[in-house]
Formats: structure tokens, C-alpha cells, sequence
């Protein structure tokens, strides 16, 4: 199935000179959107994995089918402040602006093996975080795992030493 | 399985006087999301569903697993300014505070059977402003299905004429 034909994309949003991959319309189609979860799962299933962490929102929607498929944890990564327990935060440069990301101390074992899910990669900054956050709590980060990845952003490149796949590349 | 000794209840979340209950003790526990999911799935199997609306964000975490198993379209009802294409907008009140949340006026055809999908079920504002979204673009909300209840808030009767289903109430 060709995923990327279900991919749209929406000029200048959410800022002018922005080309936005939209994945709604792949998530309304039920065939493509388990393709989608069969695909992503086909590229990690020979590695041992104990936590997907997923980065809030769009993240959630291909990392949760993703650990129940895996049969392992599944962890949200969020935005400030949505997290009731204690959490650690790390803040991180966006394609267009700046955010932070919070994780759960509780969350993650020493030792454990974490698959990273987010549905775009674009520069990295927040997969970045989302890794320097399993790290603190002495998380193993097996790679990141990703829908789509906008290649001339580089963003592999910024999580170095972290494996990294990707589904659909523009 | 008891799946309301996995949620957490930290008080004075997100400020004081609220009792917050966390789903995230569930979702790390594979065992416990998988579970979840099947008993979630056993409220409506019986019913025709085209389309799962999940509420953003915990209603991702439910909804995409769900929309799956039943082979159905995901859909995103979203907070304001995430999504990229047309939508259109509903405000409420919350628990705590005022929100708002959209939907893509293309996520839905008129007469679809649409499932309305949140983690928790709590005054109701939410869910209601998502039934009339969905119902504003011409589906037919055949209910709503909550992984938690707070009954003493009675969002269920704020949902008048939508039936909904729920697996943990307190």
C-alpha cells in the first residue's frame, strides 16, 4: 500500500513558509491506518523493546497500537504540566518555536529498553528530548521510530547514536 | 482483571479540590492496557460503528487501539489550533477551566455511525462539545465509551440521549 498517498499536505500551517504533513486523512482510512501500525511494527519487531514512549499528540495515536502489539508499556511523553505525578522536563528548539516535554520519574526502570514513537520527524528537538528524558531515568533508548521523516530537517542527525526508522520520506 | 487497582488517584490535580485519576499506572502495565482495551471493546462490539472520535489527548491513547479492533476510521477531536485543514469549533466548560475543541469538517460524512471515545467521563463538557461537533457535520452519534466515570458529576445526563458506556466508576 502506498502509505504517502494518504498523507496530506496543507501549506503554511501552522506558521507561512511551513508545509505541514497532515495524517488525519491516513487515520480516516481503516485500511491504511493498519498498514500503517504493520509497517512501523515490521521495522522494530526483531528488537527486544519493554516501553514504547510516545510523544504526546499524535505520537499516542501510533504508539499505543504499537505496544499493545509489542505487549510492552506504553509511557506518554507530554507537554508542561500535564503530568499529575512527579516528573523531570526538558525543553527543546521546535521547527517553528520552542516547547518542552515532561516524563513520569516513575516511568521508566533502570535498565529498561525504550522504542521512542512519534508520528513526524522533523529537526529532532523533540524526539532529542524525549531521549534525554528516558536517559535520566536510566533508560536504555533501543531507537525512535517514526511515520514520516522530513529528511532535509536532518533530524537523525541530532539524535546521534540512536538508531532511527521511518516509514514515509520527503 | 481489577483494572481500577491500576489507576492512580493523586489529589489536588490539576489544582486543589480535584481528585485526578491516572490512567498512566494502567498503560505501563501491558497486561493491564491490553485488558482495557478488550473490555472497552466488549461494551459496544455489538454495535455498528464507522468511525471512532477520540478526544485529544488520553482519548488517542483508547481510541486508535479501538478504532482498529473494530476496522473502523480514527478521527481526531482536537484542542484549538492543532488541526491543519477547515474545522470547525465547540467551546464548554471543563471540571476545571473553559476549553475548546475542534474537528476536520471533512473527518465525518453525514450518516456515519460515529463513536465518541475519552479516557474519562467527568462533568461531561468534553464529550458533549464533541457530540455536537460530530452531529453539526451530519453523523449520527450512536454513544460515548469511557474508560472511567466520576458519577457524582453526572456527565452522563449532560449527554442526553447518547448512551454511554463506562468500565471503572468511582
Amino acid at each position: 500500500m502506498d502509505l504517502a498517498a494518504y498523507i496530506r499536505s496543507i501549506p503554511d500551517f501552522p506558521q507561512p513558509g511551513v508545509l505541514f504533513r497532515d495524517i488525519t486523512t491516513l487515520l480516516k482510512d481503516p485500511c491504511a491506518f493498519q498498514a500503517a501500525i504493520d509497517v512501523l511494527y515490521s521495522k522494530i519487531e526483531d528488537q527486544t523493546i519493554d516501553v514504547v514512549a510516545a510523544i504526546e499528540s499524535r505520537g499516542f495515536i501510533l504508539g499505543a497500537p504499537l505496544a499493545l502489539k509489542l505487549g510492552c508499556s506504553f509511557v506518554p511523553v507530554r507537554k508542561p504540566g500535564k503530568l499529575p505525578a512527579a516528573a523531570i522536563r526538558a525543553e527543546y528548539s521546535l521547527e517553528y518555536g520552542t516547547n518542552a516535554l515532561e516524563l513520569h520519574v516513575d516511568a521508566i526502570h533502570p535498565g529498561q529498553r525504550v522504542l521512542v514513537v512519534d508520528d513526524l520527524l522533523a529537526t529532532g528537538g523533540s524526539a532529542q528530548a524525549a531521549v534525554s528524558l528516558i536517559e535520566q531515568l536510566g533508560g536504555n533508548v533501543i531507537g525512535a521510530l517514526f511515520l514520516i521523516e522530513l529528511t532535509d530537517l536532518c533530524g537523525a542527525d541530532k539524535l546521534q547514536g540512536c538508531p532511527t526508522w521511518s516509514v514515509i520520506r520527503y
